[in-house]
């Protein structure tokens, strides 16, 4: 391309204005609150990493993984997701602290490659890990967390839909068992919840009519605690039922928390990442056509960097929240203006000073100062209130 | 090198564990409201610029910057300032707003080299821009903020040190005119303040004993407003005079502040930033060895993005303060943990719920439940109270 004009920026990046600020802070700040609330202490790591240890390790597909060298030629990366630089810090620095380890963050990731469909190459997220708990109190825990945290990000009207990535797993592996890549090319058309290729790619697997029907049945699946009894007849593999069995255990942690009338059973919900290994879930809200939060159980992610401890977790999509939901609006709070001349500087930063101190919002002019400050047109509505200083003037209050 | 091991992270970048961040935020917040009580506006701008624009711009040195590639193979930053990004910024979506504009920061910048020398390849700066006045007022303004920001991140004791490279430039073109070289080496070593290698070099220079006295004499130009009175007497170049004429302004104003007494003309300081046209300073704390801020005027980085307008600005160096200053410390809060068994689950969670709503930090957990947290120790002085709800148990209260 032909070289940037002074005012651009790359594709896929953004600015934020002061009004986009004020939002996307005070979704922030709601949602580490309501997180520190549950007991989750946030972390923060750099926004570099080996791409050796975390590249590899991360959720974010290879070609989508920023890369830049260092300069002793080794190859790094902009981190694309937090779960797998948290991984890495869990098993060094907070190697001796007790289990379960409940930590939050609130970051900026990367993404390579979708600048080029318009999509973002930085974006936030805002999320937890619940580290060294495999038990489905666990995974409710999150559940219910990520709904309170919607909420505390202003999301009014959004549904939590969740599956278990071992229950697919042990029901193909029974109807169409060694079959790798058709059970991954099914898996794959699930995420894309492409139901019409899903129909078309089953009905060419040339099996029998039962277990065809098995594999249709699932797509209409989805409901309440209903959905793991029919769920539970659907399939004989070990691995489907202990599925199963944990995610109606889930379910039933959730009733606890007064918060399964938002969430959905559905079991061709298999997440994402590819390092997820059993209960995984999304979030969908009314207003917006992808979700808005997405986790799930990775038991084997730990190991991969030394540690082979059982690990669940999500993330908000922050950045669709802040573009997408009305919800949060940061109040916009008017300056005061206070104007003075030399012979009332003195006396007007003191009443500055005297406002800020109060929480005021105040700014300072020098009446004629400043050869592009030569006293503009006060536009009086952008001012909560005006003051002043000056021989003559009585100091003027607030409107 | 070898292949980095599982748990390594690349030299020059850090983790930052619950309480380092505790402390980080705090920072952060006290001062981002501190700036916003003056009528400063957080803006945010992206991690990555194009090398062409904001690269070039940056204060940072090319071989400090960290460059990559994107997909189409144009060369990349990550941000080495926000200095550089605010004056794009300003240049094209701010173009419409009135001036003056106030705009304030937190982030983290990029070096690239540093990390040899054991220094920070990544780390956090808190700073603002006041853009489009070029009076005395406004230099005042931003050094005042500086001080109250400085106070609000918890630093105590420190001094500013303000000078101007007007007046450097000024002195330097009258006593040896057209030496660039040797005016740029003369700099040079102020800016590392290295004494005995500017009095060697001053004394190498062959010229009249009076001139040579006026450079030696402004390593003692040291103080208060006198300085600025002795300093007039030093050179008759207009460059030189008019500098001189503006620090002192600058000086009166900030006398209006209250603030005279932390500040020190030092002629000397020249300031680490090539953009600098005006008034620079910097800041030390007692505790600590290195500038704890640093700041200036630069009156000709605007046009570089198509917008000639002037502008002074500071930055606090954020990471040194976190370490280095005792300062701010986050109170650490212990949980309630709330432990329950299955037939007391649905009251546990109540009465978690709320706790919470009132403020509390609660974890709870199962009795005997998960693999690896079946009943671990409760080490009681990690709570601040323990709940118990299980058959026969009443509810144990707060200790």
């Amino acid at each position: 391309m032909s070289k940037p004009k002074g005012f651009e920026k790359p594709a896929g990046v953004r600015d934020y204005l002061p009004r986009a600020v004020s939002k996307l802070r005070a979704i922030e700040r709601n949602v580490l609150e309501c997180m520190e609330r549950w007991g989750y202490r946030q972390i923060m790591t750099p926004t570099m990493e080996y791409y050796d240890t975390v590249g590899v390790a991360s959720s974010t597909s290879d070609q989508k993984l920023f890369k830049l060298l260092n300069n002793r030629g080794t190859t790094l990366v902009l981190r694309g997701d937090m779960t797998a630089p948290i991984a890495r810090v869990v098993s060094s620095l907070l190697k001796e602290e007790p289990l379960p380890l409940r930590l939050s963050y609130h970051a900026n990731v990367f993404r390579a490659i979708e600048e080029e469909a318009g999509r973002e190459a930085e974006f936030f997220q805002t999320g937890l890990e619940l580290v060294g708990d495999d038990s489905p109190e666990a995974d409710a825990e999150v559940v219910a967390l990520a709904i309170a945290s919607l909420q505390a990000a202003g999301v009014s009207s959004f549904k939590i839909a969740m599956g278990h990535v071992g229950f697919l797993n042990g029901l193909f592996e029974e109807v169409i068992p060694g079959r790798t890549d058709e059970q991954e090319g099914l898996k794959e058309l699930l995420l894309k919840r492409d139901v019409v290729g899903y129909r078309a790619a089953i009905g060419r697997l040339d099996i029998e009519q039962d277990h065809l029907s098995k594999l249709e049945s699932i797509l209409r699946l989805r409901g309440g605690k209903g959905v793991c009894e029919q769920a539970e007849a659907l399939s004989t593999a070990p691995g489907a039922l202990s599925s199963i069995s944990h995610l109606c255990k889930v379910w039933e942690v959730l009733e606890a928390y007064g918060v399964a009338e938002q969430v959905l059973i559905d079991l061709t919900m298999i997440g994402d990442f590819s390092y997820y290994t059993g209960m995984t879930f999304e979030g969908y809200a009314g207003e917006i056509g992808s979700p808005v939060c997405s986790g799930g159980r990775y038991d084997n992610l730990l190991q991969q960097f030394g540690r082979d401890i059982p690990a669940t977790g999500f993330a908000l999509k922050t950045n669709r929240i802040v573009d997408g939901i009305e919800g949060i609006q940061a109040p916009v709070r008017l300056p005061i203006l206070i104007r003075y001349d030399e012979s009332g500087r003195k006396e007007a930063f003191e009443k500055a000073a005297q406002l800020r101190s109060a929480g005021n919002i105040v700014v300072t002019r020098l009446i004629g100062g400043g050869e592009l400050s030569e006293e503009p047109f006060v536009e009086e509505q952008s001012y909560e209130a005006i003051y002043t200083y000056k021989p003559g003037a009585s100091a003027l209050g607030p409107r």
